[in-house]
């Protein structure tokens, strides 16, 4: 078990990261030269080649076990009525991964991943942010370590994803102490709240940044008193991913803003991870510009619980499929350029 | 064998499509509602799984035989130096196709899709259309029948591709006539062509344009005269499996354009047919944007042979196990909305 005694330990592993293997990436690149297309004309599944090569540090890459992680987690900020469905749903989805019946579970086996649904303690909501911090330093550490954890070191991808009623207003609030722009910015309207629950979740993030104005230019702590139990450990194994150097997809708005610390902390932290897909809620896309990241699928999803993770992992076995499968120029005999 | 003894045939075949089934849209609709997710969050997917059904008029709808359908030709117009690579290299790919080499081999074992390659008298290159129409009637009726009888009454999605050195200015010439705007506007770098290749391309699609001017406002001479054998059938299999409501993924520019000519004829022609991808060449966006269609993708792609086809395959996978295998909320006993 992983154990991150306080938050400068914590802060050191977000520090202690290694670089992807740039020599594996070369080779990865050369080979897309030589393969029976016209130079680039794979576009993005050309570099998602490369990027696997590089972060498994391995060339070819592969794809032989994509791990889906989806954590739960519950909010006490659901309290000032920020969220269309009840809390009590976040439980009753957990069931249903359990028995297959929700959609990360059609999705998961489509990818050929294996699905591992963490629940984190919903029977004890974090506290309503509004009023204090959603966790203190222990909780939040023992969710991080929780995600660290759930990152096994012989997964080739791992696709990151949430569930929890209330937790786009607590993204929402990380999203708005890290790059500024208030419950305006923010907030959206998550799995569908009217305008009147549009309004309190705006004004819930506003409160909230006034109320922890002075912890704002610290990441880790943004991440304790704004965020939740499951974004804490997207964090955690996003961080845990990258020091054993495994590639990492994130799904939506909330997976994004649950991992945005670790960019804050430091300016590559993210390089080991791709975006999924760009969720229609409508801040994710600010969120991914702050972030610099170009996100693989525009579907206008937004469920959560890594189903546009798990749908550009198909995108990523394409990818792979066509590094690996193709013939060369030489082997095809086909002509080169003029 | 189909055939179609004159071009008012054609005409009449294209006239007289069928609608898709609003009832098994509706009823495909109504599932999606009560699916264990936010309303609409699962976005084009919801759309994908309407769309299946309401052109195959079945409910669920099924992904058991996927056609993937390449179809090659030489062209004239090549002559003009407006390729960066040789024409013999539409033979060489055709045999890299036959050994399963190419990247269209790769993904359509991917998809789970079948893969046929049709060759259109390689040997025979359509005339250079910057002197005169590039297929006679007969020519171009042929072609156009290949490509209907391609299509079988089984499949349940068909995925359009294409091979053809030169193709991309063919596919420019097609739209310069149905939407105006010249070379300029539609002439890109297509498998790579130089500045002085570009320069080319422009003013060979310019000069088609001026020297068939007397037919521009006849979709189907247009194909006819500006397009290629394995532009015509693509038209040819569009039109088959609209008559028989097989659904249809467009790939890229070339397809795009090769179909176009069926938009232009009745305004919801290409209903039944969803663009896989948007292509980095540079006019597709433009070309899709004339046809009011949403690419699926945008993976920076432009190589053709279907390869965008079968990756948005991908996608229609994803849609369909979610709407056919996800559980209700009464299924799961997860609360409704508050």
């Amino acid at each position: 078990m992983t154990h991150f005694p306080n938050l400068a330990a914590l802060r050191t592993a977000c520090l202690d990261l290694p670089p992807g293997d740039a020599v594996v990436a070369a080779t990865a690149a050369d080979r897309n030269a030589t393969l029976t297309k016209p130079p680039g004309s794979l576009g993005r599944l050309e570099d998602l080649a490369v990027w696997l090569a590089q972060w498994q540090a391995r060339t070819p890459p592969r794809l032989d076990r994509i791990e889906v992680l989806v954590f739960a987690g519950n909010h006490g900020v659901v309290a000032q009525g920020v969220s269309a469905f009840p809390a009590e749903v976040t439980a009753q989805m957990v069931a249903n991964f359990a028995v297959g019946g929700a959609a990360i579970n059609q999705l998961a086996v489509l990818a050929g991943a294996r699905l591992q649904v963490l629940p984190l303690e919903l029977d004890r909501p974090t506290a309503d942010f509004t009023e204090r911090p959603a966790m203190d330093e222990k909780a939040f550490l023992g969710a991080v370590a929780a995600g660290y954890d759930a990152v096994t070191a012989d997964a080739d991808l791992v696709c990151l994803g949430e569930m929890g009623i209330g937790n786009t207003t607590a993204a929402a609030a990380i999203a708005a102490a890290l790059f500024g722009g208030g419950g305006m910015r923010w907030a959206g309207r998550g799995t569908g709240v009217d305008d009147h629950g549009l309004a309190r979740k705006r004004a819930a993030i506003d409160e909230a940044i006034k109320r922890h104005a002075s912890i704002l230019n610290d990441p880790l702590l943004v991440a304790a008193a704004l965020g939740g139990r499951e974004l804490a450990a997207i964090l955690g194994a996003a961080i845990a991913a990258r020091r054993q150097r495994i590639p990492v997809l994130i799904d939506g708005f909330v997976c994004t803003a649950a991992i945005a610390p670790l960019a804050k902390l430091r300016a590559d932290g993210l390089a080991h991870a791709v975006a999924a897909h760009v969720s229609a809620e409508a801040a994710h896309r600010a969120l991914l510009d702050e972030l610099r990241l170009k996100p693989l699928l525009d579907l206008g999803m937004r469920l959560g619980e890594a189903s546009g993770a798990a749908v550009a992992a198909l995108i990523l076995r394409a990818a792979l499929a066509c590094h690996t499968g193709m013939a060369t120029f030489a082997e095809a005999g086909v002509s080169d350029k003029l």
